[in-house]
């Protein structure tokens, strides 16, 4: 990941310039290679939407003045970056990223909990109970820093010391909104700050827009705790389904307008409904964690038990390893799969986005 | 349906000898017909559920009695009697009746409005605006009479001066809750009283099942407003599906108790979440009524505009007779399609049924 990458430099710079969005570029980048994207670019003759923000040959200074305070760079291909955000039709060229947890790994078991910034306290409580209940369960909340529900569910994460991510509409230098700049920094020591737009760029309106896709891809499913019935917590949820996340809403007082927008996503059957942390892990894992029988299975791509047949030798093997009851070890699966456990925990997070594995305390068993 | 009809009179008498829900009894005496069951059934060699309540010999004066009191009695076969009523694997084998309105003609159009009793001043208000609503577009509210959400709908439809429907556990010349004595009295005056219990029936706590199932099947859809988990409203909402009809919930904050059971029929998708009278209306008729665009088609046997075949000449003159947009009065449609005023209505209830036409203001339109 570090070391001068001619190409990677490139493609760096490119993000530096095209605004977040933009259809199109990682195929064209996977055709011509970034370099060309880069010099046509640069020529004007290509992406109408594109902003001058930063020159690539402020790229690697850039860089090394971010490493220095934390932040790095990941882009598709690399081991850190989340493969599911290449599901979007204009995924992001490069992701900033500060904290200590691994991205990838951490997206992989990860559920957005979005809602309005003008909540009111029930959507607050609400969040508190969804949001407190999935981080104690190991999930990370990915949310988007705002005021109102996102802040709530960072916060109800960061309470029981479980992970969350903060997907921003801004650089990750940028503390917006600026009440939230030591919120930002608590889930930057503990979780993920991560942004698209180099650092230094300012939230302009449509970049909530473009940050809102990259919610939805990220996580595994998204809950929509508090929103009006235009705004942008539906946008993320409409994105969420495009994609064929689980979407999934709180139930509100039909009396709340707080609540108007997550009861309509439930009648158009945009949304489940779910009521606590147990009901959303059941839609994602099709393990019914309350009552013990199967929900629906969910996931990236949807895939069933009948596609057992798509899956590796080496996943078959560990699926095999598993217990249906009880839990065993990540090391105990690996030892009888004859893998590594590094390997091991790999099959592991992809098993379990096809719902056919699911954590068990600190071990790992099968799905019904 | 007056006049001695030995048949009849048989009919009524396995009616008070029978209990609610015992199944296969109509089929029976559609094959062997009324008066040999009836003396099957007091040699009791059949129906191991029977329960003596009034004597064969009794039920020409206990009709007298009650026709004095302004009840009728209608069975299976008869214009009065709601013929989706058969629908139900143990349909009721009569139905003692009180009140000015023709109970085919209203249960045609009608929707249950259910809850607890236990119910909060939210399930209340959420019920007096579904309920009302309904009311005032004409749709007559069916509910139990109850304490809590149902006596909230019959109230909130007699406020507006619209059709109400009460179906009982007991006998309809029994006032249980006795609190609701004038309550049912007000109910029988402007809309209809019914049981299929004989008068005098008390309100055993296995009748309670057995009406619900005689609430589903009546209307074409059941709106749960509040409900615990494990509830009348539940079973209500379950028989309603099993019946194909549209069920209905009114969503709820996820912190109150009075809500756990209809956010868990949302979460369980048995329910789709409404929050007004028109999006009620949208599910029931197919026509969103506050957006104009087609929702989901729905109401007894689900039928589609593919199955325009499926009517008889006079109904497709009927249909073909209104408009699509703005509305035309029965008498006008009857005029274009040649038919009688009468049949034009009898026609338009069905293919309102059928979710081909609704009503618009006081006239008649296509759906979309």
């Amino acid at each position: 990941m570090t070391g001068p990458d001619p190409e990677r430099l490139d493609m760096i710079a490119l993000a530096c310039l095209v605004e977040p969005g933009t259809p199109g570029i990682v195929e064209l980048v996977a055709e011509q290679g970034a370099g060309v994207v880069l010099a046509q670019v640069r020529a004007q003759r290509r992406a109408s939407r594109v902003v001058g923000r930063l020159d690539p040959e402020q790229v690697p200074g850039m860089l090394a003045e971010m490493a220095r305070r934390g932040v790095r760079v990941v882009v598709p291909g690399e081991a850190e970056f989340p493969s599911q955000l290449l599901d979007l039709p204009e995924p992001p060229l490069a992701l900033w990223v500060r904290g200590p947890l691994d991205l990838r790994a951490a997206a992989l078991r990860s559920v957005a909990v979005v809602g309005a910034r003008a909540c009111t306290a029930y959507g607050e409580r609400a969040t508190v109970a969804v949001a407190g209940g999935l981080a104690a369960d190991g999930w990370a909340v990915v949310s988007g820093g705002a005021f109102g529900i996102d802040a709530a569910a960072h916060r109800a994460a960061l309470a029981i010391g479980g992970p969350t991510i903060a997907v921003l509409a801004c650089g990750v230098d940028v503390a917006y909104p600026r009440a939230h700049d030591a919120l930002l920094a608590r889930i930057g020591d503990s979780g993920l700050v991560v942004s698209e737009l180099p650092p230094g760029s300012h939230p302009l309106k449509h970049r909530f827009l473009a940050r809102n896709r990259v919610i939805a891809a990220l996580s595994r499913g998204t809950v929509v705790v508090e929103a009006a019935r235009r705004s942008g917590a539906v946008s993320t949820a409409s994105r969420a389904l495009e994609l064929g996340r689980v979407v999934m809403a709180v139930p509100g007082p039909v009396t709340s307008m707080a609540s108007s927008g997550t009861n309509r996503l439930l009648h158009e059957q945009m949304a489940r409904a779910v009521s606590d942390s147990d009901e959303v892990v059941s839609l994602l894992t099709g393990c019914d964690v309350s009552l013990g029988v199967p929900g629906a299975a969910a996931g990236h791509g949807g895939t069933g038990p009948e596609d057992l047949d798509a899956l590796s030798a080496e996943a078959r093997a560990v699926l095999a390893a598993l217990p249906s009851r009880g839990a065993s070890s990540v090391e105990a699966v690996a030892g009888r799969a004859a893998v590594t456990p590094a390997a091991c925990l790999a099959h592991l997070g992809l098993l379990e986005i096809r719902g056919l594995v699911r954590r068990a305390g600190s071990g790992w068993r099968r799905c019904a």
